[in-house]
């Protein structure tokens, strides 16, 4: 039996249903256009907790914990959890799974981690290995420019291209028995690198492995973008998205039609002075659990091509004059199978 | 079909073989035990880079391109490359895997992630994922002296429980058709916190992990220890191996006659001042490869339980008082099935 579709993609044979999607943000998110969509948005940033690193940790425990609860399983039942976050050594993963006693892959896909937690989960349960997975990943704003950037004291401005790390936490309970949405194939990204040095322009940095996970996908599986009612990546913001389009043109496709990106839905872009838009390892995972899940869920969206993108720097890597490369995963969700 | 043998375990149904492993290491290594085993023992550890995170990377690149041609097979045909590191962000691995231009997990699992590599390859293999997967991890002592503890410029003194962090890179090709060693079974680790908090003694806060692991694998498949000609852990050094003798005795098991540990074998106590051994996720990963793989190989070893161990900290999490939490996943390898 060969799962292997082409040169980067797997189609899952058995049912991979996302039974359940939690959703944790901070306050800022909550007031987003999406605000209403996430189950909790807490009331500052520290969310109880006495650092931000700290805070990322209980973002990521409500998260997976509350995932797990709307799947109506005990934790136990997990037979995997996947996370990742961008806190160095993935602490925020860590302490946040720490108290679950499950199984645990610790993974590292910058923002693009909640597609290959999906897509390593989908593989675990289609290959018989699990019947239940816990995917997840987060991010903090106030951590993520601490560690990246500068800390927030100083004030520094943002340029029109930068985005903006979302607070907050997205998981999902994948399952080999549901009723849907189904992962029913995947695509491995990737590290593309286009030469870009602006670790301020991220949407540069990742609509080039955006569009090369998707052309590839689309390849693989020998269909066009109108395949599917919607192609979701993950953080590309309007600087990146205007440049997916491009790309997408030069491979023969034309997706702006059927195109979303999370980081564009979830602030406000006048009122929330996010600039090109939302990013962070929980932008994905958080729009996708609160908002899309939902919609493929009661099915007014049916065929969704999920693809969280990630930009693989370290601020080391940066200042040692490493180009910035990226990466992005692609699920393929429908409503029937 | 299903997999899953018990709490932790699952086995594999079909043909999982580790036919190729490269070892790339530093003078220091070079100069050790095992250093005649090593494929490649570098001259200096910058390797020809300008900085030792871009020599990291160096390490990463030459160990997975040498592994995968000992197996005999091009680049393109890995399907997936698995791979992590100890750098933030894991850019050790980025930059090591960006010019193969495959399918790229990133997996972070501190010094378990050979393990975590190697089980996930399996899963892909035997799920019928993937024909070929490439898994590697590395670390570099002069990166993670810099990262965790102090610049080496400041000379500090090591107390006696600390471990030397390995320069270099260890690298398998796990494939669905070979004369083997087999990946026969694997057992994903949990997060083990038992409220450690001496970063200088490693072995202390992974011997806990490494005994869960060990007792849950021996469980699940009801197995006595010496079942196996050889449990291999990772790097818990003189200190952890003996506390892991003293755990595993508390959960009915004597392993201390058909025990090793890579980071004992790696470096000569008495002459190579690395007072309790090797740590470090190039540790398992590179003594694997050079050594252990090919006893298997020539079947002077048939039943080995691999058991890379990690340490789940980093600075941040420790300035900010968190305890010290662990993890270990083991991977057993036969040569019949």
């Amino acid at each position: 039996m060969n799962k292997h579709l082409g040169a980067q993609s797997v189609w899952f044979e058995n049912v991979v249903s996302v039974n359940a999607a939690a959703s944790v943000v901070g306050p800022k998110e909550g007031q987003g256009p999406l605000g209403k969509y996430f189950d909790i948005v807490c009331e500052d940033n520290l969310f109880g907790a006495d650092s931000w690193e700290k805070a990322e940790s209980e973002f990521a425990r409500r998260g997976l914990d509350l995932a797990v609860k709307k799947s109506g399983l005990p934790m136990d039942n997990m037979d995997y959890i996947i996370s990742g976050d961008l806190l160095n050594q993935s602490t925020g993963s860590t302490f946040g799974v720490i108290d679950t006693k499950r199984p645990f892959f610790g993974i590292f896909g910058a923002c693009s981690t909640i597609g290959e937690g999906m897509a390593l989960g989908s593989v675990l349960i289609d290959g018989g290995f699990a019947y239940n997975v816990l995917a997840g990943a987060g991010s903090h704003f106030c951590a993520a420019e601490k560690q990246f950037r500068f800390p927030l004291e100083l004030g520094s401005q943002r340029p029109p291209s930068s985005t903006w790390t979302v607070t907050g936490h997205g998981a999902v309970v994948l399952s080999n028995l549901g009723e849907g949405p189904f992962v029913t194939g995947a695509t491995t990204g990737k590290i593309v690198d286009m030469g870009v040095k602006d670790q301020n322009n991220m949407g540069a940095v990742m609509a080039p492995a955006a569009a090369d996970t998707i052309a590839s996908h689309l390849r693989d599986f020998n269909r066009a973008p109108d395949y599917y009612d919607l192609i979701l990546t993950g953080d590309l913001g309007y600087v990146g998205r205007d440049l997916l389009y491009t790309l997408m043109k030069d491979e023969g496709y034309d997706i702006s039609r059927n195109h979303k990106d999370c980081g564009i839905e979830i602030f406000d872009r006048e009122s929330q002075d996010t600039h090109s838009g939302g990013s962070g390892c929980a932008c994905a995972a958080s729009v996708f659990s609160a908002y899309f899940w939902r919609k493929l869920k009661e099915k007014s969206l049916n065929k969704v091509l999920f693809v969280p993108t990630g930009a693989l720097l370290s601020p080391t890597s940066f200042m040692q004059g490493e180009n910035i490369p990226a990466i992005a995963h692609a699920v393929a969700l429908e409503t029937s199978r």
